[in-house]
C-alpha cells in the first residue's frame, strides 16, 4: 500500500468492481466505514478466501472450490446432454432460467486466432476426449451470438459430428451482439427451449 | 464461514455494498474470479485495513486515519469559518463542488430525540468547546433540509448565536427531502455561495 491515504486507496480499490465509478466507489466506501464495519470485515474475509480457494472444475471448467464442481458431482443429472457455454456466469445464468437436466462445459472464451486464443486456449482437448469417452447425445451450442461466439459454435459443432454425436445451437431470441449473461430469464428459457438441429 | 459454497457466500457479502442487488453482486463476483482476482486481493487488502485503521477525527469527526485529519491539520485553512454537516460524505461533496476554505464539524447524525439520538451523541459538546474555545466568526450550517436536519440546524444555530457568532444556512437550491450527498455539484456549489443569516 502506498502512501496515499487510506480512504483514497480504498475508493480507487472499490473501482475494479464492473459498474463502479468514482461517485459509487466513494458511496460505498462511506457507507462501509460509517454504518456496517462488520460487513467490510466479512466482506474482506470472502474476497480473500475466494480468490485463493475458487478455482476450475477438472471436468467442466466452470468456477469451483472442489476439483470437481457440484454440477459435474451430482449423479441426478443426464451424461447425454452437454451444454458448452463461454463462461460460468451464463452457466448459472442457464440454471436459473430453464429445467435442464445435463452437463455443461465452459470455454472460458472464444476463438479469437489474433488474439492467440485457439482450440487449446478454451480447453477443446478436454472437450474432446469428453466427447469421445461419454455417452453424449446432444451437443447443445450456447455460445454468444456474436461473430467469435459463431465461428466457435461451427468449429465445436463439427467435433461433434465427427463423432456421430447430435448438434443443436439454442434459438436466436437474443438480439446480435448481446452478452448472453445479461439477458432476462423468460428470453433466455425461451431461447434455450427453441434450441434447433445445427 | 459456514458451510455453504464460499462463491454463493461472496455474493452474499458484496450485497453490503450500497445499490448492490443479487444480480451485481454476481456480476461482479464473477468478474474477479474470471478477470481480476489480483484486484479482488488487492480489494480485500484495503478493505480490511480500512475497516481496522480508519476512526475519526478528535477535532472535527470526519473519517480519518490520523487522530487529527488533512483538513484540520492543514494551516492554510482559516479558523474564522466553520461548516456543519451531517457526514463525512458531505465534506467530500463540499470538497470538490465549492472553494470553501475554513474548517468542518461532521455531526454524524441528527437530533432524533425518540431514536435516542440527542446533542452527545451527535458531538454538540465537542462542538460547543470549540466554538468558545476558537476564533469561529461565521457558523455554516449544512444539515440536509429535512425536518430532523432543520431542527439540528435550529438547535446548534443557538449554540452559536449565544456565543455571539454570526450563523448562516447554505441556500436551499436542493430538493426538500434530498441528500446533500447525491446533489450534482453546481447546484450543491450554487446553494453553498447562496448562503444567507439565519
Ligand atoms: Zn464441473
Ligand atoms: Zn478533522
Amino acid at each position: 500500500m502506498s502512501g496515499k491515504p487510506l480512504l483514497e486507496q480504498l475508493m480507487q480499490a472499490l473501482r475494479c468492481l464492473p459498474g463502479v465509478g468514482p461517485r459509487s466507489a466513494q458511496r460505498m466506501a462511506f457507507h462501509l466505514l460509517e454504518r456496517d464495519r462488520e460487513g467490510g470485515r466479512h466482506l474482506a474475509r470472502l474476497l480473500e478466501a475466494s480468490m485463493e480457494r475458487i478455482g476450475h472444475c477438472g471436468r467442466c471448467r466452470t468456477l469451483s472450490e472442489e476439483a470437481v464442481c457440484a454440477l459435474c458431482a451430482n449423479p441426478r443429472r443426464s451424461d447425454a446432454q452437454l451444454c458448452v457455454v463461454e463462461s460460468p456466469a451464463e452457466v448459472a445464468a442457464l440454471e436459473q432460467a430453464t429445467d435442464f437436466g445435463g452437463r455443461y462445459f465452459v470455454l472460458g472464451g472464444r476463438l479469437s486466432p489474433l488474439d492467440g486464443i485457439g482450440p487449446r486456449e478454451i480447453g477443446l482437448d478436454l472437450l474432446a476426449r469428453r466427447l469421445s469417452e461419454e455417452g453424449t447425445e446432444e451437443l447443445i451450442l450456447a455460445t454468444n451470438p456474436t461473430v467469435e461466439g459463431e465461428a466457435t459454435a461451427h468449429y465445436i459443432g463439427q467435433m461433434a459430428r465427427e463423432r456421430g454425436i447430435r448438434v443443436t445451437r439454442i434459438a436466436h431470441g437474443v438480439p446480435l451482439g448481446g452478452e448472453l449473461e445479461y439477458v432476462d430469464g423468460g428470453t433466455l428459457s425461451h431461447a434455450f427451449a427453441g434450441r434447433r438441429d445445427y
